[in-house]
């Protein structure tokens, strides 16, 4: 008999030799139904396994991450087979699950195969699914399976099973087709009831461009035709999204090769969008008793090593500014802490001064490897949302906290609606990595634990997770189309004060030892616009638009009467435009719909004659007609309803 | 006969060997009375200089700075004199005349001298100059003057003889004094009624640290005793008014020895105030059409070579930053316009799109020597409140007469009332020193004239001070203690356009060069506060101060009010503190005093039950007491008064 223990800590004893599907039955008919991948003591283990010894058991559906890698991984095998059926002599290399589906890696030999033939593939691989052929793992040694890939001519998966170890060599069969291959498959290939190949792209053996190019096939199945549909029309959305097109449709960003990779230039309406949040936080941070500094964007090298940072990014990071004739080298900075620090530096402070919490918009430079960079999501030169608590230790429970009702006004504020939060600890096994003291993680670690709770945050605590410096807590926001971004975060710092030798006299009156946050609720302007731009389509909340209204006019000699509205609106402070061109309305109507602008504010004859606007908004839900003063009213409503003024419990 | 040709253009005949005080007495007794130096065909001469060739001839009295050179220049030869007298043996090198009096290097030899001797010195320096010695100039030869200082064992006047030219040795004699001297006196000592000897100070012989060490006494000379007078109370002032020190006491700003030298860290206090700066000038620059942009502190070091920027400043600034892996080098960015150019260059533009006008608030570097940094004034970041104007030739006038005028609304508001324009033009004997076309810079030039002259600027043309890459109009600006500082600059530019090849779609529909225009009313946002700080001694417009008022309780019993007083004084928008400790108001006032607040309001057992605060303005002026909307009212009208809202004629 064995012991197996279930997630929820409950025990039950099993013949040694129960399949894990006959676990999942002794717990209910439904989930031994929707079952399709496991975990054995942490080890990936298929349905179908023999449980010999007391462990955990971990039961995946489709519905879980894990549960998909081996739907994936499975499907991958199934295209495998398509392939070698329908191109006699192509070879296979290596071919896993990741993030959404699976590639493979194909030595095609002769045959030229392109996304035309994706059609093919695609039916030959739901015919083979449709046999429901179950997938079985069998230990082979070192020298037959050299010996059946040399048959099968396929030099590369004799290169991989020569670096492996005999008695580490398992295959995988299913129907006519076998896979060198560690395991992690569902149950059968008939659950997978829907494949799209996506995409065609080269790829070198291994990586390495000496070895030969092969041709990376990508895939992507579902276990119902709805979900593949789904998924489809999700990217289509997404792509429409992209932040890169939207941010270039709107002008609100631009690069340039001249200036450099990964270091944005914002354009007007970009640079108006960024002031714009920055002063939105700027209003609620002042409220939460924050004071801005303004510090230069480097620093001496001796900084950074006084703070750790050159030891911990110096080689990989923009290397150290020579001076002409001098023995001085400055970095760009990566982060702002240690100038706050010198700032908290600069004159002596009591403890009834405490908390101190200096704020900056600051500009950080970072290098990233060309390939790495992506849009404005990874950058090689940001502005953080930047600010640091100096508190007492007595202090530090409430400040963490104040922080978290500032991160959730702001999210409240630009409509992320759904986020969890993630709580970093060190890796208690590899306690070498952190610097600081033993009884400081602790304190700071039971304080990020106990605000989370307080606060009633919908939380996971990540072990191994926390900065080099110290815990940390991440929030993690899933946007309009479900995928999960990190945003904002707070980390407590007991090191670098020490570093810093920062101190205050206490009541005592002796010095001691400020405690510091670090916090960025956007974490950076740069990531946070483009995640808002994806979230949010280009459609901002009404009080972040670029323009909130454009006036359209019916034919050239409105526009007199035009400037007069877009004065009346810039005295109600609204943002406005006008488009006076002699196109038809139509067109009008059609560009201001791609601008994204809410509010359409159509003017003829008959507006004119009654000193009205008619309305239309941003989608073609029409108003009517209205005097600017209803008008702004409608727009400071909206925005009254999503802009409220920020406070804190605390 | 010789023509003598006076600066109205008047063209007078004079007997040739007439004296330039000859001269002076045909035209006025009076104007003969006050002249005490020369220049004759742009050389400097006496008033006793015999002329005996045609030529241009112009009278400098004390007020003239190059009547000033020849006054301090004469009184080094007075020092001299009495240096020798009172210390035998001391031997003299050269004392030229500076920016405010003269010094002279010398070595004393045995003799110790300390800012203690400087009372018997001046007392000797007065009685020579009561002898009314004139200064008389003589020719000698070569070996004359080398056995003259042989004679009297001086090496240092020996070494600079022999680098002269036998037939350009001249001396000067005056009382029983004589010294190697060029020439450039007043008529004779009598005329310096007032002397100073500032302090003293160590000097290389010829500046190299090899050579022997030397004794600089540094001094300044009136011809008024008052003058020395008020030329005292004035560099007392300026002592006081030093933004190094204001800028510590007021708490803007701080340096760290840790960040870096010349890398200014802003305070909390100092953060607003830059920010209230930038807001002020955002809303006039919004209302004159131009739009924000924001750009990356780095560049790769082609975009400054495509620029002209690294030929020019490469080598002498901030180093390139090198990268890990990739063939990237990047630079601090200097200057803001090759980003500018490149955000230009995004899109394509009609001419019906221009002016096009960038500004940002762009943080700078550039490398200083240490020894060359001080305090705001010379830093090594800075932030320029930058803009750049790209339009069609055509518009070039236009838009350089509304960049005046935001110029000058902007030194209005600051209370800068006193100030001149300089206009910098080409070296026409130079012209290889500039980048750019013949006749571009003809067109670019007589802008900047047509402009000054239309805006009815008192403006003075220096030539060849251009920059290299255009002409350019330098504000420069009186301080309360009459110094001058260069303030404001605006730029024509034809040369970025073509380097960067920027372009826009004619009416003709061909592609066409625009124009730029480099602009800055600040110049930088760092030395704009430093010259703001000693113009106003802190005390600055009240729009711009840190906090406008400060609520002084009587005692404690009081706290709960002064809290009410403050909310309402939130709610009027006036930025205010309280001073709530148990001090005496003495105190209380004596520390609002140093700390430059605006208005005090006194809040005890009357104001509580009225309901009111007793003002009393900084400096001691007692307002009474009242309500808090009547504060309100004098705090709106005292700004109103100052800040208008910005228009332009153009």
């Amino acid at each position: 008999m064995i012991n197996v223990t279930l997630p929820d800590g409950s025990i039950k004893e099993f013949e040694s030799g129960t399949t894990v599907l006959e676990v999942a039955k002794s717990i209910s008919e439904g989930l031994a139904r929707n079952v399709i991948s496991a975990k054995y003591n942490g080890t990936t283990v298929e349905t179908k396994t023999s449980l010999t010894t007391d462990g955990s058991l971990v039961l995946f559906t489709w519905r879980d991450d894990e549960g998909k890698k081996a739907f994936w991984h499975s499907t991958s095998h199934v295209m495998a087979q398509a392939i070698q059926e329908l191109y006699p002599g192509a070879k296979l290399t290596i071919g896993p699950a990741i993030e959404n589906g699976f590639y493979y890696d194909v030595d095609f030999g002769e045959h030229k195969v392109s996304e035309n033939d994706f059609k093919k593939i695609e039916d030959k691989m739901l015919e083979i699914a449709r046999g429901k052929h179950e997938f079985v793992m069998r230990e082979v040694s070192k020298q037959d399976a050299l010996d059946f890939y040399k048959k099968e001519n396929n030099p590369f998966k004799v290169e991989l099973i020569e670096n492996l170890q005999d008695g580490d060599i398992t295959f995988c069969d299913h129907d006519t087709f076998t896979d060198l291959c560690r395991g992690g498959h569902i149950p059968n290939t008939g659950i997978i009831k829907a494949v799209k190949l996506m995409n065609i792209a080269g790829a070198y053996w291994r990586g390495d461009e000496h070895n030969p190019q092969l041709t990376r096939v990508y895939g992507v199945s579902f276990p119902k035709q709805k979900e593949l549909k789904e998924y489809l029309e999700l990217l289509e959305e997404a792509k429409k999204r992209d932040h890169r097109k939207l941010g270039k449709e709107l002008q609100l960003f631009t690069f340039s090769q001249k200036v450099g990779q990964g270091l944005p230039l914002w354009l007007p309406k970009g640079a108006a969008l960024r002031e714009r949040l920055e002063n939105f936080l700027k209003k609620a941070q002042k409220k939460a008793g924050y004071e801005q500094v303004v510090s230069p964007h480097i620093g001496q090298k001796e900084l950074y090593v006084t703070s750790g940072h050159y030891a911990k990014y110096g080689e990989d990071s923009f290397q150290p500014i020579k001076t002409p004739n001098e023995d001085e080298e400055f970095l760009l900075k990566p982060m702002n802490c240690p100038h706050h620090c010198e700032i908290f530096n600069s004159q002596s402070w009591s403890y009834r001064d405490l908390p101190k919490r200096f704020a900056e918009f600051g500009t950080v430079y970072r290098y990233e490897q060309s390939g790495e960079l992506h849009g404005l999501t990874r950058v090689r030169g940001f502005t953080q949302d930047d600010a640091h608590i100096f508190c007492t230790p007595d202090q530090l429970d409430n400040e963490f906290k104040k922080v978290i009702d500032l991160v959730l006004y702001v999210f409240g504020s630009l409509g992320f609606e759904n986020f969890t939060a993630q709580v970093s600890l060190r890796d208690p096994e590899n306690k070498e990595k952190y610097i600081g003291e033993e009884e400081n993680w602790v304190k700071a670690e039971n304080a990020i634990i106990n605000a989370a709770k307080e606060k009633d945050l919908n939380y996971v605590i990540e072990t191994g997770e926390a900065a080099f410096y110290g815990p940390k807590l991440d929030f993690m926001v899933k946007d309009a189309l479900g995928r999960s971004w990190q945003l904002g975060t707070i980390q407590v710092d007991y090191n670098l004060p020490e570093r810093f030798d920062l101190t205050y006299k206490g009541s005592d009156n002796d010095l001691h030892r400020p405690v510091m946050i670090h916090r960025a609720p956007f974490g950076s302007i740069e990531r946070f616009v483009a995640i808002l731009l994806e979230h949010t389509g280009g459609n901002f909340p009404l009080w972040l638009m670029p323009e909130q209204a454009i006036i359209l006019t019916l034919s050239e000699k409105y526009e007199k009467y035009s400037q007069k509205v877009l004065n009346l609106l810039e005295n109600h402070e609204i943002r406005a435009l006008a488009d006076d061109r002699s196109e038809t309305m139509g067109k009008k109507i059609r560009e201001a719909e791609m601008n994204k602008l809410p509010y359409m504010l159509i003017v003829g004859e008959q507006e004119e004659q009654d000193g009205t606007v008619s309305v239309r908004k941003h989608g073609g839900e029409d108003l009517g007609a209205m005097k600017i003063e209803e008008f702004a009213e409608i727009i400071n409503k909206e925005i009254n309803s999503s802009l409220k003024p920020f406070t804190t419990e605390v």
